[in-house]
């Protein structure tokens, strides 16, 4: 039955003034008994109230359904190699608030946690959020993670972060139940909860940071593997006269279309210059500036990263047989221009072409899909029937939540 | 809840002599209520029977539930490029009868279907069944497949196939439910059946033959993506010095380590030649041999293609976090001793390597892979709660036939 059922039922009340079960009904295509289900979960977690009732003919009033945005809130927070951004999102999606720091070394563990506890903090006020409203905070890191311990284990991308308890750190400071996963699995879920409601079918999400991950949804539901480490494709080879990668291969994609590997690109051909921005993103945007501009070197650059990414969205749609391909992530408004076009273009090549098209769009929510994304993740968990990953919460002494961190530690 | 509930139920009564739904319950670790449910489908599909009642302690005799093998059987169609092998199975999964024909063209399809339809009559007719047994026809083809329209659409392995309806016809011919699936597909069926029954978790199933794609599970579901063609991996790079494919990239899988290219290198370096057998499978055999007989030029082919599937194993295993990865195809046996150490050596390298590790195993079928697997598609259909194949089947004018086939065509 997938989750996503859920989420039709949510958007089709978010988008009125109010349902009642048996418009749901009509308007969702699921069964009566279905709704109900789902309306007693929405009603459990917070996220719709009873709101009047409506009259229909002879029959006895209709209890109408909607949404409270702001009855409950979530925390985002997204670990970016270069930035934290912590998110504050209502239950219609809107970021009430955002914070952004430096991505702080973790060779201080509890320093790095203080700093982010912090921007939580001040992402809560500058929303002027009742605390007791946060369903929690959802955390999104860069794999490898240790979904069972709430670790961020060892990534690439964060050379200082080392078996960081980032989920436990955080629960015991901000005294808020708080769930780790994946940065590419956050992309997923708030594509699926907020992109595309309701949708179902076989996706992936290209989000493009500072590497390159994936989010995978199959059958309407967000794929985590066996460890919470799905859409790992840093070592797809997409250009096979590419330069040669730690990993023994030539042209992966952490060394040829990643941000990160465009940038040593433009440096080393002397398109960026000691000038350029230190950071990933501020030297990716020069890059794409110089592009712009019509120097034919930064432009060739960009070109082959088009063509690379083409390649890589060809992989995963071959692999899956692909409904939908978004692309997102902090500059993607940046990359657009390039990128879509090319993108697209793979679509004729694909195993599948002949018997269905795959449809190609660029995200939605632009710079703040990171925050978005981490929030998300609370949403869905609060609102999953079958929640699938583990709450450190140490607020609360019920044997749940006792159970819960058992499971967890 | 996924199927892999039931196919633990159905193996904990297969491995026993019979089971009652207590002993059932505490033998899975399934509830009550899922047990009953379970059992009245498989009650219901013909798979087991109630046989007896047992005693305990002071309540009331307890139903036996049992096996009943050879109750219900089904037939499978596996298309390969070279060679048809049509199977009969029963319900633990025993090959009665299987037969092989030379793959006919389809540019004459009506003998082409009729070459088909003659080998099924003869495993059936080996097979000594009854045909009132037999719950369907389950057809595993090279992709693309078109699973709406139940046609083999076009696929490249098999180019004198161009749009035959062969779920259709061959219901036509041979008067019983047909259904169509890849042939990757069915592979990723016959390992969750019969190769890792109740496992769950994510796997893949690399299928060889004369080319090379993957069956894909995820958390105990097989996956077929948007119109079932999942699992293309023909143009991942696996060899950036590799020779040009078509598609405009160097060193894809299709050029490289699929044993249709392992020939091609094969006889362009002289190791094979004109007495070398003229069918892949035959020619393959050949190469190893040279390999194992210690020629340099053939070893080193080969030696390559392991390298080649340790790389393919590693970008499949990092995109879906896999737990367990599955070799297999009707020479793998002969494959074996060469690829199966350097393809378990990728998981050093693998991006969630820290966390967990992926258990690396050939299949148990061997050149029966391809049969097993597609009658397992009846099976998994007969069985499922919920039953997503397309069934062609002409015998019957029931209303749900007539809707089935409404929506097939």
């Amino acid at each position: 039955m997938g989750s996503y059922n859920q989420t039709v039922v949510l958007d089709a009340i978010r988008r009125s003034g109010g349902l009642s079960r048996v418009e749901l009904a009509a308007a969702t295509g699921l069964s009566a008994q279905a709704v109900t289900n789902i309306c007693r979960r929405l009603l459990a977690a917070g996220f719709v109230q009873e709101a009047g009732t409506t009259n229909v003919g002879r029959g006895k009033p209709r209890t109408l359904l909607r949404l409270d945005a702001d009855a409950r809130l979530a925390v985002g927070v997204h670990v970016d190699p270069a930035v934290v951004s912590v998110g504050l999102l209502n239950l219609e999606g809107a970021l009430l608030a955002e914070e952004r720091v430096a991505t702080p070394s973790a060779l201080d563990p509890p320093r790095a946690i203080a700093t982010i506890t912090d921007a939580v903090d001040a992402a809560i006020a500058a929303g002027q959020a009742d605390r007791g409203r946060i369903l929690g905070v959802g955390v999104a890191a860069p794999g490898p993670v240790d979904l069972r311990r709430g670790v961020v284990a060892n990534p690439p991308n964060l050379p200082q972060w080392h078996h960081v308890p980032l989920r436990k750190d955080l629960a015991a400071t901000t005294g808020l139940p708080v769930l780790l996963d994946k940065d590419v699995t956050a992309a997923a879920v708030a594509e699926t909860w907020w992109g595309s409601p309701g949708r179902g079918g076989t996706m992936a999400v290209l989000y493009i940071g500072t590497g390159i991950g994936v989010g995978l949804v199959v059958d309407g539901k967000v794929v985590r593997g066996s460890s919470g480490n799905a859409g790992e494709i840093g070592h797809v080879v997409v250009d096979p006269d590419g330069p040669y990668c730690a990993c023994g291969q030539r042209g992966c994609v952490a060394v040829t279309v990643a941000p990160v590997a465009l940038v040593e690109q433009g440096r080393r051909a002397g398109v960026l210059d000691a000038r350029t921005p230190s950071d990933t993103a501020g030297a990716v945007v020069a890059l794409f500036d110089r592009a712009d501009a019509g120097d034919v070197v930064a432009r060739g650059i960009v070109e082959d990263a088009a063509a690379g990414m083409a390649r890589l969205a060809l992989v995963v749609t071959n692999l899956l047989d692909l409904d939908r391909l978004v692309l997102g992530g902090p500059f993607w408004s940046r990359l657009e221009p390039y990128y879509a076009g090319a993108v697209a273009g793979f679509r004729s090549g694909a195993a599948a072409h002949q018997i269905h098209d795959v449809e190609v769009v660029g995200t939605s929510f632009g710079e703040h899909f990171g925050a978005v994304g981490a929030a998300s993740l609370v949403l869905d968990q609060a609102f999953s029937a079958h929640p699938t990953a583990l709450v450190e919460d140490l607020r609360d002494d019920s044997p749940r939540a006792r159970t819960r961190r058992a499971v967890a530690s």
